[in-house]
C-alpha cells in the first residue's frame, strides 16, 4: 500500500497549514494508482509533525512511503532537517520502504509552471 | 518591453537566494516572446528587495512588469506584504503597467507537478 507524505514547512498561521492539509486531500483524489493515500505533515510550527505523518501512514497500512518536501528552495530544511528526521525514524518501521524525493522546486517542470502563471496562460 | 519580476521570500542563506537568481536567468532564456527580461527580487533578507527589482526593470526600459510571487502558500507575505510594497511604489512609475499574478502555489498545474515529482515520472 503506497503513501505519499507531503512535507511542508509549517506556519504559525493556521490557514496556511490548512491549505497544505486541503492540498493533500485533493492530491489523494487525483493520485489514481500511484498512491493510495496522501498524508500532510509539517517540519515545525504545526500539530502534525513528520514523525506523526509517518506513524499515520504506517497505521493506515502503508508498505511504501514516498516523502516529498514541498519546498521551493534547497535550504537547510531540505538538505539537512527533513533527511535527518526521516533517517532517525526509519528504524522504527523496518517493514516499510521510505524514500525521500527531490523538493518540489527542483522539478524542471517548475520553469514552465512559472512562465505559464506569469503569462496567465 | 515586458519584464517578469520573480519575487522570492529571501533567506539568510546566500545559496538559497542565489538559486532564485539562477532560476531567473534560466527563465529569461526560456521566456521567448512572453518576457524580454526576468529579474529576481526578494521580500526580505537579501540585497535586492522588491523596489530594487522594479527599479532595475524600469532602468532596462520595461513598459510592463508582471510581478510573480514565488511562494507556495497564500500567507501574509502573498496576501498583504507583496501587494502593499507594489501599491506603494506604483506612483513612482506612472508610465509602467505593473500587475501582480497569483502566487505559484495557486496554480492548478502544481497538483500534477507534485504527483509527477512524487512518482518520479
Amino acid at each position: 500500500m503506497k503513501a505519499l507524505l507531503l512535507i511542508a514547512h509549517g506556519s504559525r498561521r493556521p490557514q496556511s497549514n490548512q491549505e497544505v492539509i486541503d492540498l493533500a486531500a485533493i492530491l489523494e483524489k487525483r493520485a489514481d494508482h500511484d498512491f493510495d493515500i496522501v498524508v500532510p505533515a509539517f517540519l515545525e510550527l504545526a500539530d502534525t509533525l513528520i514523525p506523526d505523518g509517518v506513524e499515520s501512514c504506517a497505521k493506515t497500512g502503508a508498505t511504501e512511503i514516498t516523502v516529498l518536501p514541498y519546498f521551493l528552495n534547497s535550504g537547510k530544511h531540505v538538505t539537512r532537517d527533513i533527511p535527518e528526521v526521516i533517517t532517525a525514524i526509519k528504524p522504527q518501521y523496518p517493514d516499510i520502504t521510505i524514500r525521500v524525493t527531490e523538493h518540489i522546486g527542483a522539478s524542471p517542470v517548475m520553469l514552465d509552471l512559472i512562465l505559464q502563471t506569469a503569462a496567465n496562460k
